[in-house]
């Protein structure tokens, strides 16, 4: 067989605000070109736990075990629902959107018995509903529910909803792919029992890696399941041997070296802003593109008190077209945004700021590129 | 909650040489570190297909769907198994070391009804046995193997194995993490149905991908299906989607951009040495580090015929603390060896001359540094 002649890869410089990947700083990507060395070196291991401890921080919990699942977020929340789901069991699952369909998906593959709330794409979930569910269902044992809808840019009420769960006994698993790092997420203050995100949203890494957080509660069912974890590579008894801490590392999987520096990086750049400036800073950028995209006349589809600083969701003019404006805006001014997913594809369109990507210059130069498109 | 004082990670300078991850190439690293772009960037996509194209010429196939999965190699094998194993098919797995018994794992969770065939650690697959196995089991539809034990460096004959699951229909599963791009793998030539390996061994990438390809025998299967495959990540109906490169690229993940950076990149340079010459520079360092180590009077635990070129499993002598000597090869010579792994904890160590660690320097600095660790 010949060997294909094909050049090493050059990208595009791009500005990235759309859904994620947001725009990855110098500083990440030289981390994640340092030397690789093995995964069981004990100056590996050294920043692994300091990668915990850090996650921990992003995660305002205590939880010990809080780890990146090694793959990308799909991979952390195929990881809770196959760890918290023994077959039969009842799960109340909300979807309002496409990542609560994925959630349900799980379930059903999990062997358990879904429940579904659902809620408007662009709406959050409707705390009522829940209470409701849990009411016809006293014998659910899991809610699950996104906290960032990415396909949306809805907010739910996580703290709500996780206490009605609280009060019938049951857990929670939260999707905050999208949240971490860039609003509020107290997986203690609030009660969550297993939470995963992702790493290319607002932690502003590169894509595939899967922080990941449990609770207590949650290893006590995992480890009192009596049918063994379907996935190999996802069974938390496994992986606890590796990502524990406690007593001898043992061999489970071979880590992705590089990209755990690169996400222990962004960590770091993390605890050095402060989250609460992190937040503050996605919710002023959300303000400052807010009050752009009002005045271009593109309209929000999430209601105000429901939306997502970091997620912006918007309609567009009947008259342009999708994909022509969106290859505009990459071609002529190197700007990804990102387009409508499921239900909403090609009728809104979805502006990220997230991460290093909320930043002032950012906001200006995308405004700037969708009046161009507009012709504005 | 006060952010965590942690500094960002340098990461001490290794020369590995053991099981894997290989030495990286500055030319990979310089690739991972290029700017991040969005994964449906028709710039990305492109390399995607670039990416195929070169993982095809490494596996010496034309099959259509090969592509890197977002995982690990354990990801790889997880794919292969839950898609291409129905609950209560037959299958015959070949246990001669840890990866086989992963193997074995697998099928049991995929829901399939396993027949072991076992051979001991350090010796390859017994083709008689195999025989032996669909003789008794002729109802068998599927046989699975590992090319190259990572845990033992012993060689199986995949195209004798190959030969004989063909005769009687049966689909075959492969493990090739260790021997891609270091020992020929000719997937269509032996008649192989689905394979799986890693980016970390012989491709001297950073770990953290798991290269597969599937025969068209193998998708007909997945296709045909009457129960849904179990992973909603690692079901090839969907995946296929995103990576089959056929119409519309559909959404299903997002794919981790800057390790696949890399991955191009040791590809393109694997084509650029050609994977013969590659294949021979693996064959003449093997030789080199053997005789050395015959010198230090260490013993080889697989027999010559069997033996990987890239995976040097050695005995020590009784007085050596394991731990202790690979301690110190790390510590005062930054040399990473490999442990023992399962049965052979503490008994043996691997050396491994994988990728980029399979050059003149790397076996003579191994070869003084153990030396040294054995008072020679």
């Amino acid at each position: 067989m010949q060997p294909p002649k094909i050049a090493s890869f050059q990208p595009p410089r791009r500005t990235l605000m759309g859904p994620g990947p947001s725009d990855v700083p110098r500083r990440i990507l030289d981390a994640m070109a340092r030397p690789t060395i093995g995964h069981l070196d004990p100056a590996f291991t050294d920043m692994m736990e300091q990668t915990k401890t850090l996650l921990r921080y992003a995660f305002q919990t205590e939880n010990k075990l809080t780890f990146p699942v090694s793959g990308p977020g799909s991979v952390g929340m195929e990881t809770c629902f196959v760890n918290l789901v023994e077959p039969g069991d009842k799960v109340i699952v909300c979807v309002n959107g496409v990542f609560g369909g994925r959630m349900l998906e799980n379930v059903k593959r999990s062997g358990g018995v879904p429940v579904v709330v659902e809620d408007a794409w662009g709406r959050a979930v409707d705390p009522a509903k829940v209470e409701a569910a849990f009411a016809s269902h006293p014998d659910a044992k899991i809610l699950a529910f996104v906290h960032a809808e990415t396909s949306t840019g809805a907010q739910s009420d996580a703290a709500a909803l996780a206490a009605i769960a609280r009060k019938h006994g049951a857990l929670v698993i939260m999707d905050c792919v999208t949240s971490l790092g860039g609003t509020p997420v107290l997986i203690d203050a609030w009660g969550i029992d297993a939470a995963y995100s992702g790493s290319q949203k607002c932690l502003s890494c590169t894509p595939g890696l899967s922080p990941v957080t449990f609770s207590q509660r949650a290893i006590d069912k995992v480890k009192a399941r009596g049918t063994p974890v379907q996935s190999w590579f996802m069974d938390l008894n496994l992986v606890l041997g590796y990502w524990s801490g406690e007593g001898k590392r043992t061999y489970h999987h071979t880590a992705p070296i590089n990209p755990l520096y690169g996400l222990h990086e962004a960590l770091v750049m993390l605890a050095e802003e402060g989250i609460e400036n992190a937040w503050a800073r996605h919710r002023a950028q959300h303000e400052a593109l807010k009050a752009g995209l009002e005045k271009l006349g593109l309209e929000f589809i999430v209601p105000e008190a429901e939306r997502l600083p970091q997620l912006n969701s918007v309609t567009f003019p009947e008259w342009v077209d999708d994909a022509a404006a969106r290859a505009r805006l990459l071609n002529e001014f190197n700007l990804e945004i990102g387009a409508g997913l499921g239900a909403l594809a090609g009728k809104i369109w979805r502006i990220g700021l997230m991460g290093a990507s909320a930043r002032r210059e950012n906001v200006d130069d995308c405004l700037k590129a969708l009046a161009a498109v507009l012709g504005k």
